[in-house]
């Protein structure tokens, strides 16, 4: 049995937020949207269908949980939530907050454009805010 | 109270293929990928995060069920699976089985092209397909 360890793209191109009772909840390191990624800590996995069924609800849970605190707090005209793998297979869940006027709009947003790096300090602002909200649910 | 009408784009875009016990499938008509959609039979969804919790529990054993069905139909490389909306506001999932090969490879298939139509009859064979496979848990 192999454990879990995060893929190292999702590791360089994100701030670790914190471990939900399954997934890891990351910051992608885009200062265009607020962005944030689910991993289930589960090894060898690239589809949500191979999770046991106990599991996918506790995913789909994380998803609800998550998205409700990302309107709370970015007001967003839309989420945009996907399960894609095209380029990194370890199953990762996108959220993303967008906004009619944002550059991508109403395009999605990956492929087009590289990220824009944040300036000094927001994402670990954003990283702290969303650990405020989720505090009940994290795990360490 | 209001009922749910599918959105007149997706009418447009799909062929249907029934209802499941919570949401209407649909077989999106672009012959570059095979690719259905899931619409939860509620209305005024925007967003997952919406749905009561035992509805978002049966949106996602829908989806798995469908993932399987098209993993084992279409040998897929990737399955990509996104809620996205900014285009159609009506909650609706995409399933999109991809292919190294594929045209759109390894970028999301939305935005890049238009779509491409299937010959005469070859959707409505897939439509059929997806009837016998899921047959145990369509409603109509």
């Amino acid at each position: 049995m192999t454990s879990f360890k995060l893929h190292p793209q999702l590791a360089a191109d994100c701030l670790d937020v914190g471990a939900l009772p399954l997934c890891r909840l990351l910051l992608r390191l885009d200062a265009r949207y607020p962005w944030f990624i689910l991993v289930p800590q589960r090894p060898d996995l690239t589809e949500i269908h191979q999770l046991p069924a106990s599991e996918r609800v506790q995913l789909i849970e994380e998803s609800a949980r998550l998205s409700q605190s990302m309107e709370a707090a970015y007001r967003p005209d839309k989420l945009n939530i996907a399960a894609l793998g095209n380029q990194v297979p370890q199953l990762h869940l996108h959220h993303i907050a967008r906004y009619r006027s944002d550059s991508a709009w109403p395009q999605p947003v990956w492929g087009h454009l590289p990220p824009v790096p944040y300036e000094a300090g927001v994402a670990e602002t954003r990283v702290a805010e969303m650990r405020l909200m989720l505090a009940d649910q994290l795990q360490d």
